[in-house]
Parts: structure tokens; sequence; C-alpha cells
């Protein structure tokens, strides 16, 4: 086993992987910004190393990381999500300075990281695929004659885009024809590439992931599926583990399709492949992320397995610690992605000094914060500040423990969406499970909660603020 | 279903019932003492009312207890544990008031309460139990004549007692003729009653434990068997479910028989029946708890089922949700009890101000915490002030998971046990579960840590207190 790892990120999920590092006996080392220098994650790793005053550069720099890995005496390096996580490149300099990389290989990064290769190799492996074009587009006049051929509304997707930019929805041909050139210029600026691929619209689909780990002995399990239909803007809010939505032979058939998926790119470490799920039932393979995700918390609460703990293993060498027999999954969870936005003020970024911030706690919930009390947000990062997972026997009793949880979690100082997600809890069609992707477009009317402060700390952060703070 | 219920407690566990409620679309009430006003629970209740300046004489009072539930319109009254819970008159009180009582009717209060009919009503149903007198002793000479026949070392209890006061291990003849008046003072002052008995000393045992529940439809099951041997006086420390030293077979019969038990004294609502467990295998019934207990959270960590929920649904007249079929465990869980104590200190209670208090977070960690920062411990209670829980599908997982989460949890301006259940957690008997009741008894060199201050919370705190206390 490793003797020490280089977290290269930042946020909860560097905390989150220190926590696994300190499970299995292994030293973590934290790299941060200097922003950063007061992160949680800079707090909780064993050592810690600037990488300089610029937010954001340091971060993204894969020489820079690895040097500093190979610095530490690092025997490997974790990628976390974001950032340099699917590059590549990063998994290769690894490779080239003796560094283990704990993800996959870099080949089967670029291949799942480009939609036209990603969507041919699930095409040969027979795993369905949404109509579409199978190689870039040439040119405008191409993707108007694809799109005739599949019918409108089609989907405009830039082929390095991910999380939810360089994709547009065309609901007809003047609209294509419009969309064609910002894409291609979005594609640009944001990925460095302007390949375009074109698909059907699936109407009110479903967004179903599963979670796949492959090791180095040809073994490839699931963990079951995860159900990520709420999203804004292709940025998902709430996951839930499993869907509710399917019933036992949808989860073997789509569990079993997410095995053949990872097995036919000969996937090594954890990875998740993405599906659209139709009114109708039909499944249609979306993209493979091959890296940890934000909500791999539903899985463990699920299923017990700590997914990053199995990263970990795969990358030293060692076979996955369970087979897909003794996998089994219990109750729902369900997370709720804590941002520091105002959802009343089109979910602008809300930064700044958390003035008070209390976890919640009780059965059934876990928290994966980034935060705490006096810390000051940066304005350079996503907005996520913690995590919220909630787990329960069943459905109905996993809402409700979400609401009071919710209700129990105190943040202040910054906007966030905790009472957003109350509101979404009380809506009928969450409550009944009946959710799609178009969810939260659908119900602007969400946000007009009343604001208001939460009773039952007020009184607390009266105490807490006439305490003299000595230590 | 119940509308709004009063909870007769303090502290994390009154919290922990609000919780409960919330997530059952109940009303809570907290009571409280004047120095209670800013603690916890009050804040986490709907409503609060105040028992007057003294710390205990209200929370000790059934009068005065059922009188506010009446007054605040309340339809049923959680006791918690400690204080009013093992009191006949409570249950009494409340049915008379026609509020419900929520655990088990007087008259089992009453049996279960007396170790002499508890240990009889046991015997009639055929459990096995340690071999002693059947009533309560007359004299220090009949004393003295049954030791003779059962043999030395024998332990001599006060019929009253519980929670490791009013009992004491006799090696001797002199020994017991010297404890004999001491036990009984002791006994008159604690409880009001000075009957005891004499039962055969259990060379290092095992505390072994059954969850069960009854309805009012006659269903009684169990939900596995806790370990509580790390005890220091009787008082527990650290519990564990399911025992990892039992084998299933070993765990049926004692489910089985725990199920007996309550079954013959037609036990409603949410017991435990305790056993100790001696080296050669042997249980032996040693007394039912006819509340709920501390150490409840691993229960519902390793099974699911919320104990605080099935209480009330059971006492509102429901059925259990589950049958003993539904019942199944996963996994390993751990609870410690975060006591204000100076381990170093002779476990003397350490009350005062919290500086500053971090709840852990990640995978498999539940905290249930009385306590925030700027909180006040006053010195008039109990000196548990949070419980952490940590959950793992395997025993060795979970250990090294338990030593992350104490490390994890930051907790200033007392002294805790946190630092001693790090020591414990690296002795290879705890490792090797290897567990029995004189375990802290012959470690004491376990309290001879090192002082320090954890580094990763030092920095976060000098950030906070830099902050300015905006809200």
């Amino acid at each position: 086993m490793f003797k020490k790892i280089l977290i290269a990120n930042r946020g909860e999920i560097a905390t989150r992987i220190s926590r696994a590092c300190s499970e299995l006996g292994i030293k973590s080392v934290a790299i941060y910004a200097e922003p950063d220098r007061y992160a949680l994650h800079v707090k909780k790793a064993d050592e810690a190393y600037s990488l300089g005053p610029d937010p954001l550069l340091g971060y993204l720099n894969p020489h820079r990381v690895v040097n500093l890995a190979v610095e530490a005496g690092c025997d490997a390096l974790h990628p976390g999500y974001g950032f340099l996580s699917e590059n590549p490149k990063l998994a290769e300099i690894c490779a080239r300075r003796g560094i283990t990389f704990i993800g996959p290989d870099a080949e089967t990064i670029r291949i799942m990281g480009d939609k036209t290769l990603a969507r041919q190799a699930m095409i040969d492996a027979g795993i369905p695929v949404i109509p579409g074009t199978q190689s870039s587009l040439g040119s405008v006049d191409e993707a108007i004659a694809v799109a005739g051929e599949i019918g409108y509304p089609v989907m405009l997707k830039a082929s390095g885009g991910g999380g939810g930019r360089g994709i547009r929805r065309c609901n007809d041909e003047a609209e294509l024809r419009n969309s064609y050139a910002r894409v291609i210029s979005e594609a640009e600026k944001a990925f460095g590439r302007s390949e375009l691929f074109l698909e059907k619209y699936i109407d009110r689909p479903r967004h179903i992931e599963v979670q796949v780990l492959g090791d180095a002995f040809g073994n490839v399990i699931h963990l079951f599926e995860r159900d990520c239909s709420i999203q804004r803007r292709h940025q998902k809010l709430i996951e839930i583990a499993p869907s509710p939505q399917l019933d036992e032979s949808q989860r073997t058939y789509i569990g079993e399709l997410a095995v053949r998926a990872a097995r036919a790119v000969n996937y090594r470490n954890a990875g998740t492949v993405e599906f659209l799920l139709d009114p109708e039932g039909r499944f249609y393979f979306m993209e493979m992320n091959t890296r940890l995700q934000v909500e791999h918390t539903v899985t463990e609460q699920i299923t017990g397995i700590d997914v990053v703990q199995e990263q970990t293993r795969i990358a030293a060498g060692l076979p996955l610690s369970v087979s897909q027999a003794d996998v089994s999954h219990r109750g729902y969870a369900i997370q709720f992605r804590i941002n520091a936005e105002d959802p009343q003020n089109n979910f602008l970024p809300s930064f700044g000094r958390i003035t008070r911030y209390y976890s919640p706690g009780g059965p059934g919930v876990r928290t994966d914060a980034a935060i705490y009390t006096g810390y000051e947000i940066p304005p350079y990062y996503d907005s996520l500040c913690a995590k919220l997972t909630v787990w329960a026997l069943d459905w109905d009793q996993a809402v409700r423990r979400a609401r009071r949880a919710l209700n129990d979690m105190g943040l202040y100082g910054v906007k966030s969406t905790i009472p957003y997600y109350l509101e979404i809890l009380n809506h009928p069609d969450f409550v009944q499970h009946r959710l799609d992707t178009t969810f939260v477009e659908r119900h602007p009317e969400l946000t007009r909660y009343a604001s208001r402060r939460r009773p039952e700390w007020a009184a607390i952060i009266a105490v807490a603020i006439a305490t003299r703070e000595g230590l």
C-alpha cells in the first residue's frame, strides 16, 4: 500500500480523500493556492504545500502538481473531481515521474473524455446510445441534414464539453443555425477545441448513472445506480441512490450494461457510466466520467463500500475488496449539494465569511463539509461548500429525514441552497419520486420562499457571540 | 399518531428525541431547569418550558413534568433515559392525566426495576440467571451462608440499584461482612430502599445486551445485541454492535433468549435485556432496562431501524414497522461516549465553557451532541456531552474509522475522554476484540498519554477567533 498521497484538489473532496488516507494508514499531502491558506483541506492533511498566490494556475498545472508530489516524497496522487481529474496529461506525467495516478490510465481518460470516441466505443460494445452523429460535424449544413433525419428537437454538444458547458438544445432549424457558431466559440474558449456533434433530444429524461469499479485483475463490478435528475443547467443539485424510479429488473439491466461499458474500455479504477432514461423506459448511454464524482457519497451510504478506499486499493495493485455477489444495497440515500448561492437571485454565488456553521447530527446523517465558523469562502472556486447526505431504510423516511437534517444545519453569513431544497422536498413530484431533468426549470416558483432565520439557532448564536473566545 | 410530545429530559437524548419527532411530523416540547436555558435540547424543540431555578428538582418531579405536558397540550411524553425514565410513578401519573407514556406500563417498570422480582420472573421463564439469592437478604449472616454455598467471590447488590451504584464485589467473608452495611447505607441514600441480594461473581465477563421491541399486538422482536464490555466502574464508555465476540449461532441464541424474556413480562415498547457472558460461553440474565438506552445508536446503525420512532409508533398503538424476518444487521458500529471528564485525573468531571466544538464528518460517522461552541456545560448533570458513533462494513475498518473520526472531532475548553479512547483503540485487545468488563480497570496505563492539542484545528481556531462575529 502507498505511504503518502498527494491530493491534487481542494474543498470538501480534498478533505474526503484525506479521511480515506487516514483510515488506510497513509499520510496525506494537501496543496493550496494562497486564497486557500485557511481552507479545511489544508488542516486535515498531514502536510500542506503552497501553490503560490494565483488562485487557479497551480491547481490546473499538472507539472507543478506532480513536481510537488515528487518533492514531498509521495508515491501516489489522487486528483479528486474537477481541475485536472480528467486531464490525461496528469496521468501521463505521473507515470513518467514514478507517481501512481489514482484513476484510470491516460488512454482511457482520453477516449472517454472525447464524446465522439466514447460514443463509438459504446456502439462497438453494443451499448444503446442516443441517435445522432457518430463523428464530429463538418458544417452547420451537415448538422441540419442530420437533424432532419433524427427529428427535432436536437442537442448540439461540444466534443470536449462536460459539467453542463458546451451544450445547447435546438428546437428547429433556425435555432440550430443560430446556436452552431455560439457553441463552437464556447467550446474553443472553455475546452480549447471546437468539434461539435449532434443528438436527438430526449424529452423529460431521467439522469441515471452507475458507479463502476474495475481492478487490475479483470474484475469489474457496479455499485448500483444514482438518480441525478434534479439539476439546474446540467449542474446536479440533489442525487439519490438507488433510483426510486427503477424496479429491480431495470436495476439489474442497467448495472450489467454499465459493467459491459467499462469492460469494453478495460476500465480500471472508479468510474461512472451516465445514462438517460426516457419516459418509455429506454436507457441511452450519455457519457462516462473517469473519476470520483461529487455524488459518490450516496453510493457509499447504500452499499457500505468506501469508494475512495477502493480507488486507492485498485491503484496500489490490490484486487477489489468485494465481488459483485458481495455488494448489496440497503435503503435510500439522498445527497444535497449545499452551495453558497442565492436561489432567489438566480443562484448567484454568495461568497464571503461564514459567521456560523453548525453541522447537523443524529441518525442517518452524513456531512462532508469544506467550511467552519469563521471561514471565508474565496470567490475563485465553485460554490459547493458542503454536502449533506441522509439515509433511511425507505424512501418516505429518507425524505422526512432530509427535511429534518436540512433544518438541523446552521449556515450563516452566506446565502445557500438549503431553503430551496426544503421547498423541493415538499413538492409532491419529489415526494412521489416523479423526477426528470426538467424539474428545476419547470418549477421556478420553488425559489419564491419567504426568507427566514431558523429560530432554533438564533439563541445559540447569541450565546456563542457573548462567549469570550478563550482557548 | 401523536400531535405533540413532551420530552421529559435534557442533553443529547432530548435532542435525539426531538429529531425523531420532527421526522414523524410531531411537535416536540422541551423542559429545562434554569441552568439549561441555553442548552441545545431547548433550541431543537418546537416549544420549551422552564422548570424553575433548581437544576434537578424539576426534572425529577413526575407531577411537575406531567402537569407541563397537560398545560402544553401534549398527548404523549417521552422520558429518555435516566431521571424519571424508570420511575413507575411517571407512567402512572401519565395514564391518570390522559398523557400517553412512551415506554412500558408502570407494572412492567416496577417488576423489572426490582432485581429480585425480575430475577424470579426470568427463572420462571427459563432464562438462565447468575447463581445467588432469589429473595432479598435478611441479615449479614444469611449473606455469608449463601456465599458459602455458591462460592467466593460474590457480588452484593442493592435491589433498587442501577447504573453501577449500590453494587460491590466481595472476595471473602471479611469483605462481605464489611461491605454489607455500607451497601445498605448507599442504597438507602441513593434509592430510598435497603433490600440487598447476592450473586456469584463472574470472572472477566463480557457485557452483552439485546435490544427488544414489543408492540400492543403481541409482536416481540429483537434488534440483535450490543457488546458494552468497555466500562469503568459499571459505567459504559464504548459500545459495539453486533458483538464481534459472538458467532451467528450465539447471536441467534441470545436474541431468542431476550425475546423470550420480554414475552415473559408481556413487554411493550423498547427495552434492553442485559446478560453477562462468561469465558466458557454461558449467558446469564443480569437485568432488563425498561427504557431507551444511551447506546441505542449502534443498533440503529447496523439495522437501519430508528428505535425512537419505533417507541413512538408502539405507544401510539401502531404495530411495529418490521417483523423479525425483516430485521437484518450489516457491518459494525462503535459508539464512544464523549464525556467532559479528565481521564488523567481519575475521570474528574470537567465542566465549563466549550470554547470550540467541531463535529467530525465523512463516511460512517454519526454524532449526537448536546454541545456547541460557546455552550457552558453546567456542573449539575452527568458528564456525557456528545456521542460519536462510527460504522463500517467490517470490524477492522470500523476501528480505523473510529481513530480517524475521534481525531476529526474538535472539542476545546473542557477535558474529554477523546484522547483516552484513542489509546484504547490502539490496544491489541481492543483491535482483536478480546473485551471484558475488567479491561478498563486492568489497563490504567492507557490514561497516561501525552497531552496534546491536535494541530489540525489550531489554525482554524485562530481564524475563527480573528473573525468578527457579525450576523
